[in-house]
């Protein structure tokens, strides 16, 4: 395994071997600030449910005292009821990363590799290497479409989300359902995190296909980032797998507040439809507004957009936007998306405040 | 590595090999309710902060929607100060659980075992089992001490609590220093959950010992198990590496108002200290209570005591209790243990109740 950069002997004489090949994930900058426009973690514009504000508040006091409930079932039954599923069909963690982490160490890890797009979450691939889950990434195709076809092969399971990420594309539920019957000797892990924004969920298909799981995020569709959510809907095998893993390693993850919070939020369905459709209004005026200055811009199904100017580098533009308080997310690689921008839809004034900077800078 | 109880091979087709090895930690039960007198899970029986609840009521608003800060650097610098140590000692994470698994997975996996005691924390060997980590557990000498001298030897880390769990014994510093001066060559980890309670801490020693991490929890001391926040204390060289783990598997492990919390409770310092010296007394009172009714009682260093009546089983006077709404810890393992109840010291009125209980039932 290779070292990190910058590493000396000494620094690392107490690590466990797995430490020096790890390239830990990188997230978005948390910049904070009243003039701040921040696009960059595809955080949702809009506040919470009020109704998660006025349970959190009435859950302030003595009782922080004691633990929370390690099976979250309460959370459970919520998530099962608006699902249409079981609460054993139901697995809850830290947001949708600690929850894809015990998935990649619970169902992927296997003698085949796990496959993913070349150009998808960026974690995964840190999650393989902490757990040393061989894996291969599937190039998108010219357009950066996922083929199912590409997928079909031997493999330790299959992972991408719907819509992708950063490319912002949905796969139409026939063909992944195509993918499933296909491939029904490994997991098969469709990352909703974004499906909320105009993009058709494969929840329904998990009565039919027990290699199926499904992962959510209550960050971005239910604006509680800031209260770490996340949950999985499979087969109550793959569930139990999951169990077996969280409780190996943390039994009370999610605190008290993010379990009430959570149950309150997922129950108020029409807030949550209304700032999805509000985003969906602004992504569609957003993309106009870009394809006006010169961009181009992928068809997005998310609460983002990834978008290049011909005739300007991505990593000055974002630069640029950032001197006046700005903030877009530039990946440097792979060299594929470098060419590109990925902007988070905010609100309409927002936007704008956007597009007058870029304006600005094309001028 | 064996099977788990009732595992049908159908029922885990999916799973990763390790999956199946594992024999998850069990948590004490979250029992709740007007007249259940909970002991069994080491809960401070008073209240956080009013500071912290203020805090929290403050941060009640649309500014959930928004990520966390994925490094928790004012949090950090809070537990600095508080420990005259500076930000990079200072690792943090979701409960002590978390901290403790990442320090397995980072720092206490080598070819050589890592050594604890027979009886301890029963979550050390659940992480061992979880991340291939070779292991041994050292008998506790007849008096249920801890002898340093034991820990002598080839090892991949040495990991236990001051004062130990479930026995509540505590370990003078000056022993501590001699396990490091004769154990430089691999990392101990002294787990200070239960310091506050009439145990001096090693803190001060991180440095002059670069292989000493020494992790914490705000679940007892600071009565936030609801939370989840835990923390350790290490050379940077340590927590460079608890980083990087922790950033190849969940980048926001502590949500917003977790951290807001938890900077309140640390700064009150007084509050802190106060309930400390009220469980202690109580602690003393419930002590001289169990001896008069015949009980014998380690001397206990923790809010918890472990104790046993010479004339009735521990499992019997458990269930019995449990009838009478007063829910203690029985453990069925290891042996030794079984023989002893862990009973978490509440206030005095509780403590009363749980007497008061035991008197009928050894009448």
């Amino acid at each position: 395994m290779r070292k990190p950069r910058g590493c000396v002997i000494d620094m690392s004489r107490f690590w466990s071997d797995v430490v020096h090949g790890l390239t830990p994930y990188v997230p978005g900058e948390q910049v904070e600030g009243p003039d701040v426009v921040k696009l960059n973690t595809n955080e949702n514009p809009y506040g919470p449910s009020p109704r998660v504000l006025e349970v959190l508040r009435s859950q302030i006091n003595d009782s922080l005292r004691l633990y929370p409930d390690p099976v979250s079932a309460e959370l459970r039954a919520a998530i099962a009821r608006r699902n249409g599923v079981s609460p054993d069909n139901v697995f809850v963690g830290n947001g949708s990363d600690e929850v894809l982490a015990h998935t990649f160490r619970a169902l992927l890890t296997h003698r085949d590799p796990v496959l993913f797009p070349d150009i998808t979450y960026s974690f995964y691939p840190v999650y393989c290497r902490l757990f040393g889950t061989p894996y291969e990434e599937i190039s998108l195709n010219a357009q950066f479409e996922i083929s199912v076809d590409d997928y079909v092969r031997e493999n330790g399971g299959i992972v991408f989300p719907n819509p992708n990420a950063p490319t912002g594309l949905a796969l139409e539920v026939s063909k992944l359902e195509r993918l499933l019957e296909a491939n029904s000797d490994s997991v098969v892990v469709i990352d909703e995190a974004y499906v909320h924004f105009g993009c058709e969920s494969v929840v329904p298909l998990v009565h039919r296909y027990s290699q199926l799981l499904v992962t959510r995020t209550l960050s971005k569709s239910h604006s509680l980032a800031g209260l770490r959510v996340g949950y999985a809907i499979g087969h109550p095998d793959l569930i139990a797998a999951l169990d077996r893993v969280k409780d190996s390693f943390n039994s009370y993850p999610l605190d008290r507040l993010a379990q009430r919070a959570a149950i309150a939020g997922i129950e108020d369905v029409d807030h949550v439809a209304r700032s999805a459709r509000k985003i969906i209004d602004s992504r569609r005026r957003l993309v106009k507004g870009l394809h006006d200055l010169g961009f181009e811009v992928l068809p997005s199904a998310a609460n983002f957009v990834l978008t290049r100017h011909g005739g300007r580098e991505s990593s000055e533009l974002s630069a640029s936007l950032r001197e006046r308080g700005v903030i877009v997310r530039h990946f440097r690689n792979p060299p594929r998306v470098a060419a590109y921008l990925r902007i988070t839809v905010g609100t309409d004034a927002q936007c704008d405040i956007l597009l007058s900077a870029l304006r600005a800078l094309l001028n």
